[in-house]
């Protein structure tokens, strides 16, 4: 039997769009001599598609979907993911459920048992866990057909309390195949595969694997679907961070797997693994907004300087417009660096002045200011007024802001609201400072992209005469590792004085991050590279006091 | 055996606080001769918790705290909520626990069965269902003691397929007990009270609820603790939106209750519960945060004169600040209505206007703009002016900026992103505008505070000369009843276009509402007063194009 994998980018509630893409994958994938192609985890709707599961008209449309579908599936069976309704009127309404499609009409389903609800995973919000497990048969083959977390329970302190494979297993599947919507972190394709072959070591049977790709909003799908055999070999695999289709031949009798196409080799240093995610979101964001052109703030620093490499290669060098706005502390080397950088990249360019804006405002806010001391109103008006500009810039002619702010920074607040912390989407909210150069050396890995100046030179925000990020903030080198270990381990102050950091370091720094919240909850959308970033996956109650 | 319930307002994270606040409480009751005192679920951490449940330390604290309250519980016990550890290897690492304290320490738990993950709710994200019930027996009582959702289950199509009170009612409890965190909307007093008798209708026992009051930022907790006899009647009740105590007699022989004090009467006008719930949600915002003082824009119009009016009654309205930021679109009445509302509140107010502010940003912006004609981007050039006057007031004196925006703005998009959207918490932004009428009707009950022309006049953004809100939006009154049929009621297309709505303006509204997701993304949390508030409880994909 030969199982094609196609490995798609869908659009949540485009039933059209993603039926036509499914449709057109079966007749390619026939062409290819397939007996079943397998597509991902909710796939019809796509994933996730979280709250319009509560609108009984998008099951609906899920379901004619189903059956247009089904109808193309004549001399081929389909594996496609969609909601279903649960008939039992205990419980909650729906299954997260892998329908099979053969002979014209839905064959089987099966539903999800394990159902994450956690970082960034909300699925017991909307589905009832299945209870009964049961084997699919298709062309005399018997298929142990789970969806995405009901093989992850592998582990030593699993988070649920059955195994739906335990109990497939024990009918002697020829084989299973899992359909899967499992975002990237810089972690997960190492932490996938060990999963997977936990699977095929512990049930001793094939396993194909097929994920979503594609960037939904903050989450981003590297697809990375594979097959591996019995013994844990990856016989297949579809490319990382695009649409892609392949072939297995599967013998049923001998229990054997021959693959059309050896493993595809892959990116794996974390920077370019965090490179080439990026730059998937940002285009997949504009694509499923409708636009094309972006528009930021470059300011001569790292930040923005990497976030327009990024946006270059997403977009297109032509369809990103960056613009300096210099105030009277910026210094030469920052406007000069900019410069340089936006004719490396060949994108357009333009300087305006914030100091008009700043001084008139400055003034409408005399009567009440008074003598008071230049405090941080001053410096947020500025950052304000380059959000203005560059607002008016995005609105009067179509383009969309980028959000250029670090994880660092919007960890500990160190950004003014409606100010730098505006834009569409945040490409770096997920990367810490310190991570943000790593990814700098590799955009420059060929040729000098970002200019050296940019990268070595002290950060600052250039708010106030000579300012410095280290008059405000810790070395970003000491503050990235609290952070990681406060944010991404959860460790404890207790944890943290015990690994070596300083106390009123440490204390300073929690106290910024959780009196920060407020700030956060305002951000744009964040694309999602780490094992915890700041947004859906990390709820904090605003008002709470813990270490504040 | 007297049984106190004890209905405070508890600061999330805040141990120290809340553990000298239920001490103090214990001490009280135990003056009024009270055996056992009830305080709501999670009571020692704060509800919602959120994801400090996933720090070990965060529940190690809670632990301590525990000890610490159980010292108290010598001569009398107690009842509190904290989360337990789950000793099971298999299944999430906590439970939502009740936690029984007498002769100095801990006598029992009863973990939480029904775990609420809908809406504003997310439990499962953190707790074990319990699926072992057991009474615990105080001074020879049994009680079956549960916690909020496990009482829930009692309707015709239940989202759990256990109840756990059938498993405890076989044990023939004396009395129930249930400790709770709901939070609070418009329907919500009856709602509860109806499911709270279906219990005692459905058991024949006396059931004692304790509820938590105060605001947890956006969720605001009403409490209406009460205790019920085994016929259905209340014998006792707390205040609504204010912390209370108040204890019965149970005679465990003849099963009866007694009372010192009458049922309380309360409030029960829809305007009534949203103006007592806001005024709530305002003050305890700013409690929680440590700020006192509230600033404001105000335009002449009805959102923001019932934004100060609320903020007024509930901040004090010599901490209140309002500002008056004309354009030239502002037309005379506008001003003169809003200095009115200042005058009859007696608030402080300014008069800035944002001419000269509007007039440089765009002249720095004219070598760009050219020739091309006044848009939506001057427009908010003018709402994001004053956006950066209001945040420079209060970055410079300590206030924090109230949001004016209302539902039906928020559903729709019409709001400037980083102008009028922004603000440290959103009053209004869960009541349409029509209900914003009715709460000026409710403001102005005993004489006019808000000036009449504020309420009659038609609403206008003043954005470009003689701009009606009208020009781009339905009638309200057709607008919000079309938001609410999809928004609280998530009824689809075809559902509206029944019910007799014009099919064009069905078509525009909910595009409007499904394309603007990324605009509320961004605004500050909204206080909650429906059943369906943007926010926490409405998750919906940005990129998704569900009737988009």
């Amino acid at each position: 039997m030969r199982i094609a994998l196609a490995q798609l980018n869908y659009t949540i509630g485009d039933f059209d769009l993603n039926t036509a893409k499914i449709i057109e994958t079966i007749q390619t994938c026939r062409l290819k001599g397939a007996d079943l192609v397998v597509f991902a985890e909710l796939s019809v709707c796509g994933y996730p598609p979280r709250d319009f599961l509560e609108f009984d008209d998008f099951i609906q449309k899920s379901h004619s979907a189903i059956d247009t579908i089904a109808a193309h599936c004549t001399d081929i069976g389909a594996i496609v993911g969609a909601p279903s309704r649960n008939p039992d009127s205990k419980g909650k309404n729906l299954f997260n459920s892998a329908w099979l499609l053969a002979d014209g009409k839905v064959q089987s389903l099966a539903h999800k048992a394990l159902l994450p609800t956690y970082d960034i995973f909300d699925e017991y919000r909307y589905f009832e866990p299945n209870r009964n497990y049961e084997c699919i048969t298709f062309k005399g083959v018997k298929i142990a057909l789970t969806i995405c977390e009901d093989i992850w329970n592998l582990v030593p302190d699993p988070l649920y309390i059955s195994n739906p494979m335990d109990v497939l297993a024990a009918q002697n599947p020829d084989i299973m195949i899992n359909i899967a919507a499992s975002p990237f972190n810089y972690d997960q394709q190492k932490t996938r595969l060990e999963i997977l072959r936990a699977n095929t070591s512990q049930y001793k049977i094939p396993l194909v694997y097929v994920n979503q790709v594609g960037a939904q909003t903050e989450l981003l799908f590297d697809g990375n679907s594979c097959v591996l055999d019995s013994g844990s070999n990856q016989v297949a695999s579809c490319k990382a961070f695009d649409e892609d289709i392949c072939t297995v031949d599967f013998d049923p009798e001998q229990k054997t797997l021959t693959s059309e196409l050896t493993v595809k080799s892959k990116n794996s240093s974390k920077a370019g693994l965090i490179h080439d995610a990026l730059v998937m979101g940002i285009r997949d964001y504009f694509a499923k907004m409708g636009f094309s052109k972006a528009i930021l703030g470059l300011s001569g620093g790292i930040d923005s300087a990497v976030t327009l490499a990024l946006a270059s290669e997403a977009l297109g060098n032509k369809n990103v417009y960056a613009v300096l706005l210099p105030s009277e502390y910026s210094s030469d080397h920052s406007i000069s660096d900019a410069v340089t950088l936006a004719k490396n990249l060949d994108c357009k360019y333009d300087t305006i002045s914030i100091a008009e804006g700043y001084n008139t405002l400055h003034d409408s806010l005399l009567p009440y200011f008074k003598e008071l001391p230049f405090s941080v109103a001053e410096e947020n008006i500025q950052a304000r007024v380059r959000a203005i500009l560059l607002m008016a810039l995005a609105n009067k002619f179509g383009y969309i802001l980028l959000n250029t702010s670090n994880k660092s920074e919007a960890a500990v607040g160190y950004g003014t609201l409606y100010g730098d912390m505006c834009g569409g989407i945040s490409v770096l909210g997920d990367v810490y400072k310190t991570e943000v150069y790593e990814l700098a050396h590799f955009i420059n890995r060929e040729k000098e992209i970002i200019p050296t100046n940019s990268i070595v030179k002290p950060p600052s925000a250039e708010l106030r005469p000579g300012q410095k990020d280290s008059d405000s903030l810790p070395d970003y080198d000491i503050l990235d590792k609290i952070l990681y270990n406060y944010i991404e381990m959860r460790k404890s102050p207790a944890d943290l004085l015990e690994s070596g950091f300083d106390e009123a370091i440490v204390k300073r720094v929690l106290r910024m991050v959780n009196t920060n919240e407020w700030k956060r909850h305002q951000t744009p959308p964040i694309l999602r590279v780490s094992p915890k970033a700041f947004g859906q996956g990390r709820r904090m109650p605003i008002v709470g006091r813990y270490l504040a």
